[in-house]
C-alpha cells in the first residue's frame, strides 16, 4: 500500500473505469482489421506486442469524448485504434531505447525477435494508425489524422529530450514539464480531440476536450512520476525507486534540483553515478526533505482539478462526462 | 569500369540529368521550412543524415510526373518533400538495422548519436512526411498522403521479408521480387504516382506514370543487385561481391538457387558461413556459370522497357517524358 495522501480530488479507485473494459471491446474488431492488413512477416512481431494487452484508457478517451458531444461512441473507433496504434508504436520503439526486457509481464519484442524486426514491427503501427484515419477520407477524418499526426511529432519530440536528459547533470522544471507535455501530454490530449473532432463537434467542445486531455495527460505523468520512485513493486512490477536507479531526471527529480542547496548537490552526485540499494534510499528522502515530492503531488492534483474544471465549461452529455471525470480519477490514482 | 553489356535500351549515362539537380533545388526551401518545424533536440541527428544528400531521385520523378500531365514542377512540391523524407526515414532505420557505420562517405546518424536517437531521428522524418502533405488538406494532398501511408506499409513490409531471408538459407526469385516490390518499388511508384496526383490527373495517366515507376523501382533493384556483386568497389563505395559477403538473398542469388544442381548447394553452403575472399570469387562464378547474371540483366532490361512502354501508353507533354526517360535510362545505368 502506498503511504501518502491520495489526491483531494479524488479517492483511490482500483477499480477500473467500465469504459476501458467496453473500449476494448468495441475497438477489437477494428484493431483486429488494421492488423490484418500488415504483411504476415510483420504479424509475428506485432501480435507478440499487441497480445500484451494495456488499459486502453486512450482509446477509451476517444469513444467517450465522442459520446460527450452527443454521437454513439462508435463514431470514434477509427480515432481510437489509430491512437492505440500510436501509442503502441512509440512503446515497442521506446523498450528498445531503454533496453527493457519486460513489458505487461512478457518479453518485449526485441529482445523475443530482435532489435531489426522490432523497428520495423514499429515503423509499421505508426504507418497502420495514417492509413486507417485516411482509408474513409471524410473531412472530419482527414482532420483526425493532420490532429495525431501533429500529436506524434510532439510526442517524439519528448522522447527526444528525455534521452537528451539522461546525458545532462540536471534539468530545471520547465524542460522537465514540456518534456512530459510532450512524451505522455499530447496523445492524450490528442485522444480527447479526435473524439470530439471525429464527432464533428464544434470549436469550443473540441477544445475543451482536448483541455481536459493535456491537464489529464499532465496529472498522469506526475503520478507515474511519483509511482516511479515511491510505487509498491507489487504494483508497479518495477524494483523500488527504479526511476531514480535508472539516472532519469522525472519531476520530482527537477523540483528537488530546483530547490538548490546541499541536498539538490548531493542528489546530482548520486544520479550521475552507479547506486546501490542505499543511495536510492538516500536520494529518495532527499527528494522529500526538500518538498518536491510534495509538490509533484499538488502538481498531479492541480492539473487534475483544472482537467475537471475544463469538463464542465461546455455543455456535455451527462453519462459520458460523467465517465470522463471517473477515467481522470482512476489513471491518476496514486495505487492504480 | 564494368565488363558486361550496358542495357540494349539505353547506354550508359554517367551525367546524372538534369532534372536531378533541378529538384534539389526546388524542394530544398520546402525541406528546410519542414525540418525547421521538428523540435530542436531532432535537429542534430536529422540535419547529418540529410547533409549526406542523395540523387533526389525520387523527388525528381514526382516534379517530372507532375509536369508531364501539364501542371508547373512546382504542384508537386510538397509530394517531392514527402517522398524524400519517408525514403530517408527508411534510410536511417535500415542503417541501424544492417549496423552499417557509413553512408554517403559520412558516419551513420546511429554511429554518431547512438541507437536510441537514430530510430527516433527517423521516427520524426516519417511523421513529418504525412505532416507536409496534411497541412493544406486539399483533396489532390489527402489522396497523395493516402497513397504514400499505403507505399510505406509495403516498403515497411519489403524490409521485413528482407531481414526474414536472412534467416532462411534459400528464396524463391517469386519471393525476391516480390521483397525488391515493397522494399524498393513502391516508394518509387508512389513518386511518380504522387506528381500525377498532386495535379489532379485523371486515373489513367496517374495509372500509367504509376506503372511508369513500378516498372523502375523493378528494374532499379536488380540493377543494384548486380552491382551489390559485380560493381566497382571505386564506383559503389563497398567492398568486390559485398552483397555476397553479407549473405543477402538478392536476385542473383534467387535465380542462381533456382536452377538448382550442384551449383547451387554450392553456393547455398558458402552463403551460410563465413566467406574469405576466395569463397567471395567462387560464389560469383557459380552465379555467373547457372546464367543468373544474364537473366538477371535480362530481368532489368525488360522492365526498363515496360517502364517506357508504359510512359508511352498515355499523352504527356514531350519534355518532361524526354526527362522521365532520361532518369529510367541513368538509375538502371550499370555504371552509375
Amino acid at each position: 500500500m502506498t503511504t501518502y495522501a491520495v489526491p483531494s480530488t479524488g479517492g483511490p479507485l482500483t477499480l477500473p473505469p467500465a469504459a476501458l473494459a467496453r473500449a476494448a471491446e468495441l475497438i477489437a474488431p477494428a484493431l483486429d482489421a488494421a492488423v490484418a492488413r500488415l504483411d504476415p512477416t510483420l504479424r509475428g512481431p506485432v501480435q507478440h506486442h499487441l497480445d500484451g494487452g494495456g488499459k486502453r484508457v486512450r482509446a477509451a478517451l476517444v469513444l467517450v469524448s465522442a459520446a460527450a458531444t452527443g454521437t454513439p461512441e462508435e463514431v470514434g473507433v477509427p480515432g481510437a485504434v489509430a491512437v492505440e496504434l500510436v501509442h503502441n508504436y512509440s512503446l515497442l520503439h521506446d523498450d528498445i531505447i531503454d533496453g527493457d526486457h519486460e513489458r505487461r509481464h512478457r518479453t518485449t519484442v526485441w529482445v523475443e525477435y530482435g532489435v531489426g524486426p522490432a523497428i520495423v514491427a514499429g515503423d509499421a503501427l505508426a504507418g497502420l494508425a495514417l492509413q486507417v484515419l485516411l482509408e474513409e477520407p471524410t473531412s472530419e477524418r482527414v482532420r483526425a489524422a493532420a490532429r495525431l499526426a501533429d500529436a506524434n511529432q510532439a510526442m517524439i519530440a519528448g522522447q527526444a529530450s528525455d534521452m537528451a536528459f539522461e546525458r545532462r547533470s540536471t534539468v530545471t522544471v520547465a524542460e522537465c514539464l514540456a518534456m512530459e507535455e510532450g512524451k505522455t501530454g499530447a496523445l492524450v490530449a490528442c485522444a480527447t480531440a479526435l473524439g470530439a473532432l471525429l464527432a464533428g463537434a464544434p470549436a469550443a467542445t473540441v477544445g475543451a476536450l482536448e483541455a481536459y486531455g493535456a491537464h489529464l495527460g499532465i496529472a498522469f505523468q506526475a503520478v507515474d512520476d511519483l509511482l516511479g520512485i515511491w510505487g509498491e513493486p507489487a504494483l508497479t512490477g518495477k524494483p523500488v525507486g527504479s526511476d531514480l536507479l535508472a539516472g532519469k531526471k522525472t519531476l520530482p527529480v527537477a523540483m528537488a534540483m530546483a530547490a538548490g542547496g546541499g541536498g539538490a548537490e548531493e542528489l546530482q552526485a548520486l544520479l550521475a553515478g552507479e547506486m546501490a540499494e542505499a543511495d536510492v534510499a538516500r536520494a529518495t528522502r532527499l527528494v522529500e526533505q526538500c518538498g518536491a515530492r510534495d509538490e509533484v503531488v499538488a502538481l498531479a492534483d492541480r492539473h487534475l482539478a483544472q482537467a475537471l474544471d475544463a469538463l464542465a465549461s461546455v455543455e456535455l452529455a451527462e453519462g459520458p462526462r460523467a465517465e470522463l471525470v471517473a477515467i481522470a480519477r482512476y489513471v491518476t490514482a496514486r495505487d492504480r
